[in-house]
């Protein structure tokens, strides 16, 4: 027995049938579980998400939810601008290539956009075939998700304009030049948006998008095949609860706040938007 | 500023000076508490670490720990027969394509050696030039290491016989036909032997390892870089905190569990390391 067959034996053994996804998302305010729910997937129960690949991608980002979807039944496509491996981010000489499934040109449309993360992603969103891939999928897609700094590309692809959002925790602030509301919270579902914020979130962002989707039953089922029930051996994952000193070290260095272009391809992307940033 | 700037720069700032990982392990019993530490990584400041790749292997069991490492100045090789890719295990069409850094025969030694799962290691245990290589580097290796059904393969190399060890919960009795003890833990140390439970515990056990090698302070700050303060949506990760009914459907279609072959490789393997299984 494959995972695949496994999958639909345990699904079959579930009998899931009616299970829903309302009322477990992290966002609990009452206004906001009243919003209107997307149309099921277009290809019914075989959805297909794209996530975008890019060089100096944070490998976790994606696979964090690619372990939940990409063993789910969904259909999924890692897309790049050539076939060609990207690299993911690393400090070792040796790098991790991962390989595309298919270019910018294969894929126009997706039941489900997924952006990574990076350390610096306004490398990203200066490159207008990423960014117009970006908006020309997202524009369609059912549900337009991303994880960690991916969060920065969507907005600069115009996806994030009046919608709540959030981002890796150093970058959170910087969501406004694209228009967005930036919101501290592990998960953010605004209306068809649904964002992860830094780097590990995106595994509980993936168990979410999968309830959301094939409902809550069969996210619990992934919960326990991929054994989340995690123990940070510190209590050192939130700026609220790590060492003030610590913070402040990471903060001040972290590198997406000193890439030198940084502030003007923000400025930029909220000309560009017609997005004005106060202060 | 890059990634590798970035960790020196946080480094510096830090003064992480005589930080130690003792007494931060899960296994908090006073006897373990005194095991002896391994000496410190062969190559000192830049440890080297050895991750295994397969065709089938769960990639986040590998990309779990590989977040935290290979960003925080480990060298770090992904390992396989040749240098064409491995695909990760998935349900879809599609597959992620990982490509090796080097082959068995570039990599004799390694500081640490870390083997990923996969839902059906029996079809890794039975490779003789996989489980050959995995020895033979874990013979000479500080750390010997897994996450998730990797254990069975290191127990197929006769690496955990007489020490504690644990696996992907709906296989950990198994654990027993390589000589080791089973224990039902996050993360298992055994002297130099450190082993993840199922699939997402290899963050936990990355940040784990970390400390070991580079102190407690360094871990702390991973665990805030990546933005581990896990908020799972439900509690289903465990089969002590999943709905019975659940743990039943996932146990008994456990795809490991019903490979034709399991048992008797399981048997073979025990027989070839004298190990007697009661029962």
């Amino acid at each position: 027995m494959n995972r695949r067959e496994f999958t639909l034996s345990c699904l079959g053994a579930l009998a899931v049938a009616g299970a829903s996804g309302a009322g477990l998302l992290p966002d609990s305010a009452a206004a906001r579980q009243a919003q209107p729910q997307p149309a099921p997937a277009r290809t019914g129960e075989t959805p297909h998400i794209a996530f975008l690949l890019f060089d100096g991608m944070t490998a976790l980002d994606m696979i964090g939810p690619a372990t939940v979807l990409a063993n789910s039944g969904f259909t999924v496509d890692y897309v790049w601008r050539n076939t060609g491996p990207v690299y993911a981010e690393t400090t070792s000489d040796k790098r991790l290539g991962l390989l595309p499934t298919a270019t910018f040109g294969d894929v126009g449309a997706a039941d489900i956009l997924c952006v990574p993360g990076t350390s610096n992603p306004y490398a990203q969103i200066v490159q207008p075939d990423i960014i117009e891939w970006v908006a020309h999928v997202g524009q369609r897609a059912t549900w337009v998700t991303s994880v960690c700094t991916g969060s920065f590309l969507l907005g600069a692809a115009g996806l994030l304009k009046g919608y709540r959002a959030t981002a890796h925790w150093t970058m959170l602030d910087e969501l406004a030049y694209f228009g967005a509301t930036p919101v501290r919270e592990r998960v953010v579902r605004d209306r068809n948006r649904v964002i992860g914020a830094g780097v590990s979130s995106g595994i509980d962002f993936g168990l979410v998008l999968l309830a959301l989707i094939h409902g809550e039953q069969t996210a619990r089922m992934w919960q326990l095949i991929m054994e989340y029930d995690p123990h940070p051996p510190f209590d050192s994952g939130s700026p609220h609860t790590a060492d003030p000193k610590l913070v402040e070290a990471v903060r001040s260095n972290s590198s997406g706040n000193r890439v030198p272009y940084a502030r003007k391809s923000l400025e930029d992307a909220a000309k560009r938007l017609g997005v004005t940033v106060a202060g």
